[in-house]
């Protein structure tokens, strides 16, 4: 406890006393692809910090994404919210939403480089330790940052959000990325893939960690997915914090040295 | 960030300046059987702090549960290592552990029983909060924290290490504690028994979660079971730091208020 309080004092020292979130659009290009991404960072600091990308859910480019990003700002990341679609492209519905996201469910080569265009944008942002990066996601995100890891992108860690696990890429060796997937036990969108995704980690002895939420379905961290689980989609506020906290410790871990190099 | 640090400064206000880890073994009894079991806690409070039970593996109240008392103790947690098999009894091999530990494997209601009389134990330690009670174990130990959640004990939350999982005696309702399952994933011992213990949570409606260590298998929190996981038995550094920090994150929030209630 003693060294808990002493590194948090010194840690509290370091901080300006009115530190400030700072975030911005950045447009920037996939080969002829116009892109609108979103950072946010602390601002005030004269040291670097690490590096996270968030990758949008299925519907695009939107609130969500920059919402969890400035969530990451406030906890000291600096933050990039990756834009996979296209320069205000963004699903008015769930079947626009699923005809997007397909396109890169069934190209996963695009779904890659497209992402690592989105890191790319990170490492531009302010006060970016480029040795210490990190990608998260959700749903389709989720899918996209495994992909990242599978790719062997040059990433401390990943952590998937109810993202669809399986890949006709499997990955051919022990990605450089630790990978947390955090799970909805009841979602029935992700559960036919878990035991391939579990054996695919085996395989290349990846250094993962699989948790399971009891009683979640898939978009557990969505509160505009509503409560109704029987629909398949819902909010669920436990499973919501207890991942967020669990990806929080992961990150912490793998970027103070701790574990994953 | 702001707000976190605002708590952590009020935390260490809180403390006194030489807190000091206390402990005292106690003697106690359950029915004619004489127990003798390991209190930690920090000192120099005035305030109550959340108390903990720690239940050891199938060799036996010994230094590796009083270690983790102890720990939980520098964590602001007052902690009870329970003894289940009684004063000065512990095994010298495996073949001991395992009548000692089949004993009680065998009769469920007498492994509730002792870990009941534990839990009385715990409540007269000084500093501990009636009301913020939780429960871990380890193999062994972790099978008696389920069966204390399947007997409804009043408990926020239990957190298991590497148990056996399975219960001849099920849970009929929704346990009042929420719990943690902190499982390796190559664990032959455990693993038959994960689809069921599952099932068995789904069935009462628990709040359960289920975190899987990757390349982990039993006894992964061991330091002394070496590092040859070809024996079925063996440490593993990352999965013991990252269980230990999951199962801090769990009753810290469990005895903040904010799930499980």
């Amino acid at each position: 406890m003693k060294y808990f309080i002493s590194a948090l004092l010194l840690l509290a020292a370091a901080l300006p006393a009115n530190a400030l979130i700072k975030t911005r659009a950045v447009e920037y290009k996939d080969g002829d692809v116009v892109l609108q991404g979103w950072g946010a960072w602390e601002d005030g600091f004269k040291d670097s910090r690490p590096g996270i990308l968030v990758v949008h859910e299925w519907t695009g480019h939107g609130p969500y994404a920059r919402r969890r990003a400035e969530q990451l700002a406030k906890l000291g990341f600096t933050a990039f919210a990756v834009d996979m679609y296209g320069k205000g492209v963004y699903a008015k519905d769930h079947e626009e939403a699923g005809k997007l996201a397909g396109a890169f469910f069934a190209d996963r080569a695009m779904m890659r480089k497209r992402a690592l265009a989105g890191l790319e944008q990170l490492r531009k942002l302010p006060f970016v330790d480029q040795s210490k990066l990190g990608a998260i996601g959700y749903c389709f995100g989720g899918t996209t940052v495994l992909e990242l890891a599978r790719a062997g992108a040059d990433l401390k860690g990943v952590a998937s959000f109810h993202g669809i696990l399986t890949s006709p890429m499997p990955a051919a060796e022990r990605p450089k990325a630790a990978i947390l997937v955090l799970h909805g036990a009841d979602d029935a969108n992700v559960n036919p893939g878990v035991p391939g995704f579990i054996e695919e980690m085996r395989k290349v002895n990846a250094d993962w960690q699989f948790v399971q939420y009891g009683g979640a379905v898939h978009s557990f961290t969505v509160p505009e997915a509503g409560t109704d689980t029987a629909k398949g989609m819902a909010y669920n506020k436990e499973a919501d914090k207890r991942s967020w906290e669990a990806m929080h410790s992961f990150f912490d871990s793998l970027f103070s040295g701790g574990f994953g190099k």
